[in-house]
């Protein structure tokens, strides 16, 4: 995949980055990443589906609703500002003034994202004195983007950028984007955050549409354990720089943002907590996409599906097992399942397989499982991780 | 609980139990448990909702849908009979004619059930020639009660049984039932099975819809690790032997026989795979059962609710996140959780609450959280235990 510092997002023309401690944290490493474009540009985002939301879900929504167009966006860490009502909602907001105010726009300009501990007050009066030194420290130095991209990092062991720079006839134009895990490292830690900017100049209401388009097969295709962060969040600005020149070269666009999101989204499996193995399980045949979908999901999250993985142990009946208990309307009898290239299930029988092939695909870090549950022209693919002791370790621990 | 010899089926008068050698495990180790009553009685079955069934399912279900009377439940383990085709049913149905030539009644007449590995061909034939031993051990000894429920638990740490008598006015019977665990402590050996007797004679339609109301709050309201074998299968025979002599007393037997359910339901959380904790989840307040329900699955299947018991580590952030995301209709303004007696969240604010009190709490073996998510009446209780090391362990590990 690539992952250097230029495919931060400050190798987007005007976009610059700072990071830095603001005093969330207690051992002074840094736990601010700022993002900033030249003025302020067309804002589209998707959030958390969970009825549970930060402050900073609620304050972003309220920007999104009102058409507002962004010029930064700050992501502190440390701290969820989720669960702590009223006092939550006006922490997020003045860290959102003080910041515009030290760039030179209005509060409702600027994005606020939070990730850390839940249920605890931010108190963000304490940390605004510093953010004049964060806004000071943004520069368009690639050095500036790979530091504030790490800065986001907190529970991830690696830092997560992407980029596509995209010639399309007489288009050129460059969507870049970068991203924190869904895993939950540290107890009561949690949260994926994703910020992208394209230089490309795109109405809200297409930018949105196209965001969304690009998380429902992505970001919204992952599962490390089937939980969701009251905070998680997926942010797309448009600098405004390039015309498109060609209006068919939209697609292309779509093309290029999807598989940013995707690069990312697969990041953030292949870093899930404990993980060992990145498994994709791709649905098809089915009747409708929520029957995909919901056969996907089931096997995804199945315990029994994950540790078997872990263990590589090859064991298609718990993957069928999942299919069956899955409730999604399926045609039984044309239910099939490969792993890898294995046939394994067909006919409401298993396959008789070697115990030497059946060793070989599971050794592989990276493996397919393809369900077809019929006849029907709907598909859904997810990208999961297996289940370790690690993420045993990692979520059992008691550190606070 | 009082688990003892004296609570196996043998306890209800006329009911005879084996168990023995069949040939399906490599071992040696009894691989069959028998249980027969004197005559075919009224028969009431509960199965898997898997689409994925076993052969023994659709077996039982076969006699379950005809309206047959039963006499005899066979039980072998080591092999599922899942994923085997038509060869598997009629394996099956082999087992089942094999055991009622010995028994003098009808193959319709005799219930098979399977649990073991998924999708390996059973070869009936090879297992028939031990058969006539098999029926001719038949006791009603307590003793040979005791070892058929040792015989049905394989992967179980214990073997479960529990009874009720219940004296009423002028009526006086017994219900008494033997399980086995839904934990999958061997890879590919999943099922959870529980057969029940009772002498009370109650005609077939109302002892299903008995048998129906105490499974939808008893085995169907537990969760090791959310998936389902193609093997479940919660059987209820009567012997016909008690007339009820006042007919409001059958309310009576609904109670008891949910409590004997209740019972074996909670002992086969107890031994979940490498459990270390009992957690009972109650969800108030909702407008319909379905979201009330919703809630209660969405908080008990959550890996990082689980890690956490584990852990033991106090994080009402993940319940209320799991809550949260659980797509129920919910006044999430109304939403309150407690942990213990321990209100940790009301009024969208987490409480605060000193480090003591959380550590005590959370240090029980068996804990209770009561969920609330509106005014509305229904309500769904769930049962379930943590996600530990030793569950991993016992999934991941390649023994086959």
């Amino acid at each position: 995949m690539g992952i250097e510092n230029q495919t931060s997002l400050t190798s987007v023309l005007g976009v610059k980055a700072a990071s830095g401690y603001l005093g969330i944290k207690r051992d002074e490493v840094p736990d601010a990443a700022l993002f900033a474009i030249p003025h302020p540009g067309a804002y589209a985002g998707v959030f958390t589906q969970n009825q549970f939301k930060s402050a900073c879900v609620e304050s972003s929504l309220d920007r999104l609703h009102a058409g507002k167009s962004i010029q930064a966006v700050l992501i502190t860490s440390g701290n969820a500002n989720a669960g702590t009502g009223l006092q939550g909602r006006a922490d997020t907001e003045m860290l959102a003034a003080a910041t515009a105010e030290q760039i030179g726009c209005k509060a409702d300009e600027v994005i606020v994202l939070h990730t850390g501990v839940i249920g605890v007050p931010l108190h963000a009066e304490k940390l605004l004195p510093k953010i004049p030194a964060l806004v000071s420290a943004l520069s368009a130095s690639s050095e500036a983007g790979a530091k504030a991209a790490e800065a986001m990092r907190t529970t991830d062991t690696f830092s997560k950028a992407s980029r596509r720079q995209v010639h399309a006839g007489d288009d050129a134009f460059t969507i870049a984007g970068v991203a924190k895990g869904a895993g939950m490292i540290h107890p009561r830690l949690a949260t994926m955050l994703s910020v992208l900017v394209t230089d490309l100049d795109i109405p809200q209401e297409a930018l949105q549409k196209a965001l969304q388009t690009a998380v429902s097969t992505t970001f919204n295709a992952i599962s490390v354990d089937g939980d969701t962060s009251p905070n998680d969040s997926v942010i797309l600005l448009s600098t405004g720089e390039k015309q498109l020149k060609d209006s068919g070269n939209i697609s292309v666009f779509q093309d290029a943002l999807t598989e940013v999101c995707e690069d990312l989204a697969k990041m953030i499996v292949k870093d899930g907590e404990g993980a060992t193995k990145f498994i994709e399980v791709e649905v098809t045949g089915a009747e409708t996409f929520t029957d995909a979908e919901t056969v996907a999901v089931t096997v995804v999250t199945s315990p029994l599906v994950k540790t078997a993985f872990f263990g590589e142990d090859f064991n298609p009946g718990r993957i069928v097992s999942a299919v069956g208990r899955s409730g999604a309307k399926m045609d039984w009898e044309k239910v099939s399942v490969k792993i890898g290239d294995i046939l394994v299930f067909k006919d409401e029988v298993f396959a008789v397989v070697d115990q030497d092939s059946a060793q070989a695909v599971m050794k592989a870090d990276t493996l397919h499982v393809a369900i077809k549950i019929g006849n029907g022209e709907h598909r859904s693919r997810y990208f999961t991780s297996d289940l370790t002791y690690d993420y045993v370790r990692i979520n059992s621990e008691y550190t606070t």
